[in-house]
């Protein structure tokens, strides 16, 4: 019997790489699952999430990496309790504080929300190359966005490509694995309809930003999943503090 | 006053890195060093003499991370117990037995030997890529050379250039981070003779890839070392149990 393909999965336990790793799995891969930590508030959940996702979707390896030097390093309001996860601002700008990353303080004018931990992806697809390299797997999936709500620099798409040419030159010349982005061009409510259509159990994703139980309801990015739930015309199966797009 | 230029310096601890990080305080940075473990064989000797160096040159910073995913995912004979660190092979064959990803034995007949660990070097230039970020540093300074004895793909200067985009890509606009790799057209004697024009301390570095004290003097890596001092007309000041350049 021929063996299948094997791909690396970033599965953070939220919303969008819970259904790309269903979509990878769909597209008959076995699923190789990477989740890490890196110090953020809601660590815990998250990971309980991403292990039940792996798990009911059959995957062959769930993998944990921490990766505690960017709460050390500093700069991200996801990491750092001396700084503030905003409430979503629904006034039309669509991100939050710009990071200060001097840190005298936690506000700004720039276009980057405080959100941002530097380079993350960029640390997150070395990591699922290495893993990859090692467990022969042929692809590494990502759940980047290019539309994405929160202007990260390493979501874009020429940032995907030049990291594509890293792989290609850094890796044993006898290897072949390729970032696959399904998400690039979709939005959030796209996803979630794909979603659906896969049979993502969605009660077992987490994406607040803030909490662990309830969401909070109120950071970008519960905003932005009840945001794609009611554009889908889905009611959002995890609980809520509150809900700003009520 | 004007401020230091500040570098992040990768900083394992061996004579190319430590000679890198007393040349980066030679052009006038601000040195924050960086060292990362990765469960090698010799991590604690390295993390010693890395820890030294940075004292030694005033560093600003020193930082240590953690990478213990490399030996979870196995494929390399510095973290995975189960393979050999092989002695150098004098007979022109200048790498060790090749890697084989699929772990069923440590032998095969490909060019990469079986120290690569997978990846490596893209995870750490991500790190300090993050740490460079969120440190405000103008430049990231990384020891690869062109001519390396160990023909691992990630060292390769079409590598770094692959790598400098991403960085431009991946980080915010407002960032200027170089990445500065002045020993990429030396080999490790012309590097050991810059070394000791700046005075670098070699008594405080460790090359050895299999033990802590004295250091074997027959692995690649101790080879290497050995041949350059002897190249370079010096006496290596640390303590050998053997030594194949005799």
């Amino acid at each position: 019997m021929a063996q299948n393909k094997k791909a690396v999965c970033l599965l953070s336990g939220g919303m969008d790489s819970s259904t790309l790793a269903y979509l990878a799995k769909d597209m008959g891969y076995d699923i190789c699952a990477l989740h890490t930590t890196y110090g953020q508030r809601t660590e815990k959940k998250e990971g309980q999430c991403a292990e039940k996702i792996a798990e009911l979707l059959g995957a062959v390896e769930f993998a944990v990496v921490p990766l505690d030097y960017f709460s050390s390093f500093g700069g991200s309001s996801l990491t750092d309790k001396g700084l503030t996860v905003h409430d979503h601002d629904n006034s039309g700008k669509s991100t939050g504080d710009a990071v200060d990353l001097s840190r005298d303080n936690d506000q700004g004018g720039e276009s980057i929300p405080n959100t941002y931990v530097p380079f993350r992806n960029a640390n997150l697809l070395s990591i699922a190359t290495s893993y990859a390299e090692a467990k022969g797997a042929d692809a590494i999936f990502i759940g980047v966005q290019a539309s994405d709500y929160s202007g990260y620099p390493d979501c874009r798409p020429e940032f995907i490509d030049a990291f594509q040419k890293v792989i290609d030159l850094g890796t044993s010349d006898d290897t072949d694995i390729k970032l696959i982005t399904p998400f690039v061009n979709l939005n959030k409510t796209e996803i979630l309809k794909k979603g659906f259509e896969l049979g993502v159990p969605y009660e077992y994703t987490w994406s607040c930003y803030r909490d662990d139980h309830p969401a909070c309801g109120s950071c970008d990015s519960c905003y932005f999943r009840l945001k794609a739930f009611k554009e889908a015309g889905r009611s959002d199966p995890i609980e809520y503090r509150n809900n700003l797009c009520d």
